[in-house]
């Protein structure tokens, strides 16, 4: 189903010097699959995030919010259950499982960040997920990220691992991040959870731009169904167990490969999103702000008439045209707007153009993945998001879900 | 298909003085359907109306947006095609339009207001339509309103029209109207044809401001799939051939009666939403302005997921939450936010209620018609909007509508 997107190669998932992981079956929301995953860190790892701003956060990212002040030992993932909409009692049972693997691996309680996903508004069971936190320290393991990532999955169908290398001034830094996505994939951290580690060591308050930099150029670029979910978490840490990377030359490599990580988990989301069946590229350019080229794609990219069309490779283009028109941007010229699709100019002068051929948008469209291109000719700046086409299989796995 | 929505009782339509209407076969996209329909107008008749907000206006709302500053003698309505996305020449197709049957009546082609539905980014057939002006001319009859309808449909199952009688302190007025939807129902008059005619007299500014009134109490408080087309318009129509209301008192119940014809025709819009099987009403009550409260329902009736749950009576109840969590209320306390469904009390405190049952809510979700009630406690605004659910129908009628 997944566009594109093999599973991890094992051999490509390089360790990080002072992360280890591992899981264990808790029996959530289903028996005989691996649904808890902790991830231990060496002392001095820094970590950093963000999270959902949905107002409805889930207890988990309350707790989350609040222990990142504290040095942190130890991330425990459940999956199954998103502990949202839990009032709180939530809190309470997220602190559980919080203490549970605290006592389980030498630390406290407050130096445990907790993230969970699933189904929301049900009680979480923290209590089958504490028995299961022996078994995964048991299993902690620097090689484990691909299981890692297989623990942390919901209706995603593949899982999400990716990893990086890169030069730095006093030696060479691994990146890895797994990620976990399905429906509701959004700017905003919707219901989407992503760890990215490094070994290099990078100061606290360097690691928090990062994170932030690193986010609006990957998960807050990638939408499946507009939906922000209540849990959603990106955490970017760094155990400084290798190189120390702190000249602006060495954060901005280090920024880079991250961010390339993030990318390529971002977008492996849409590629696993719930039914898809396209990738889609929206580049908008020429915008007179990143704000505003951000408002047209997302504008295409959440249309329900234009992800069907995309479903149906049907170039009916005007349906993309209709969401640039309503974008929101008030003085759009419309006259001036060009539309390509792959290289295929579809329309400019405010309509179709007269060197328009159906025959070759069709072929851009038949494609698994092409690019939908708007130049706006009222500025400098750009944007690109990505998304999946909307097809028979969302319906039906968002309908089925819960039952 | 279509919930609840049976077809209009031609005994129940009343024709309104100085309204004629007729309709004819001009092929503009299958042939042996009637696809053109004109309305004319008795001398002295008043128009008013409220457009799309689309920057990519289609080319007979730009053309009818300034031939309302004339009197009108005339309005005609193609359906097959929507003349949007066409430029230049496409204002050109429709002045063509206009030219044509300015001739056929004896009014100038700038007393004639063009609108169109359907396809967008195609040429205009307009020789076609021409062509079948005179047997549409030919068929003007007071009583052709049923008729009127059903030609002025695309994607619609059922045609849509309405009728209501007001007793103003000169006599009884009548209300008539009928509207067209399809997908892309939404406020800013997503495609959607409404026209609403009284035979009451008005005064032009009184009629302005009651067609803004009553859009914002109706066919802005709907929506299918949020997305926002290039063509919907609504015009409110007052020949003067009844009763004058010209009395605060009588131009409120006249307003009111107008008001209720024009719901009725947008809620059957939703009803008869692509792929409907559920009519869902979202109440937001307590907020603090209307805006807010607009906000948090929309939120609601756009999100997919919940639309989905909706379709498969699932009380998936967290996803509305969600919903409400990323409206964008910036300071909104979740733990104050109350929900029902029907009269089920589901959530309150941030999570779910103790009495919550899940059987009751099944009960209510089942229903093709139910109520979602938000009550956020900060204000006393509230705004209700109309959606529907989200089935496997929509993605086939959308992604097979061109082919």
């Amino acid at each position: 189903m997944a566009v594109n997107l093999p599973r991890p190669d094992p051999a490509q998932l390089y360790p990080v010097r002072g992360v280890e992981l591992g899981t264990a079956m808790a029996g959530v929301r289903k028996q005989g699959r691996r649904d808890v995953m902790v991830m231990r860190l060496a002392a001095g790892t820094r970590v950093a995030g963000v999270f959902t701003r949905n107002r409805f956060c889930a207890a988990p990212v309350v707790l989350a919010k609040k222990h990142l002040a504290n040095r942190v030992r130890a991330l425990v993932v459940n999956t199954g259950n998103a502990n949202a909409g839990t009032g709180k009692e939530g809190i309470d049972r997220a602190y559980f499982v919080c203490k549970a693997l605290a006592a389980g691996i030498g630390a406290k309680p407050s130096e445990i960040l907790p993230f969970s996903t699933g189904v929301i508004m049900e009680p979480l069971p923290a209590e089958r997920i504490a028995a299961a936190l022996p078994a995964a320290v048991a299993d902690l393991r620097e090689g484990n990220w691909l299981a890692a990532a297989e623990a942390i999955m919901t209706t995603d169908t593949v899982p999400k691992a990716v990893s990086a290398k890169v030069r730095l001034a006093r030696g060479d830094a691994t990146v890895t991040g797994i990620a976990k996505g399905g429906g509701m994939i959004h700017p905003d951290m919707a219901t989407l959870l992503g760890f990215v580690a490094t070994d290099a060591g990078i100061a606290p308050a360097a690691l928090r731009r990062m994170v932030r930099a690193v986010a609006d150029r990957s998960f807050n670029c990638v939408t499946v169904d507009g939906d922000t979910s209540t849990n959603d978490s990106f955490m970017l840490i760094a155990t400084g167990k290798g190189p120390t990377a702190s000249s602006a030359t060495d954060l901005r490599k280090l920024g880079d490969a991250v961010t390339q990580v993030a990318q390529r988990l971002a977008q492996a989301l849409v590629r696993d999103g719930e039914g898809a069946t396209k990738f889609v590229a929206v580049k908008v350019e020429r915008g007179r702000s990143v704000a505003e080229c951000r408002k047209v794609a997302f504008s295409i990219a959440h249309s329900p008439l234009v992800k069907t069309a995309f479903f149906a490779s049907d170039p009916n283009l005007g349906r993309i045209l209709a969401a640039i028109g309503y974008a929101g941007v008030r003085d759009l010229d419309t006259d001036r707007v060009d539309l390509f699709l792959d290289e295929v100019a579809v329309a400019g002068g405010g309509g179709r153009l007269a060197s328009y051929s159906e025959e070759l948008a069709l072929q851009a469209m038949r494609k698994p993945e092409f690019t939908v291109r708007v130049v706006l000719h009222r500025g400098r700046a750009e944007a690109t998001v990505w998304t999946c086409d909307f097809s028979y299989d969302y319906v039906k796995i968002n309908a089925e879900y819960r039952t």
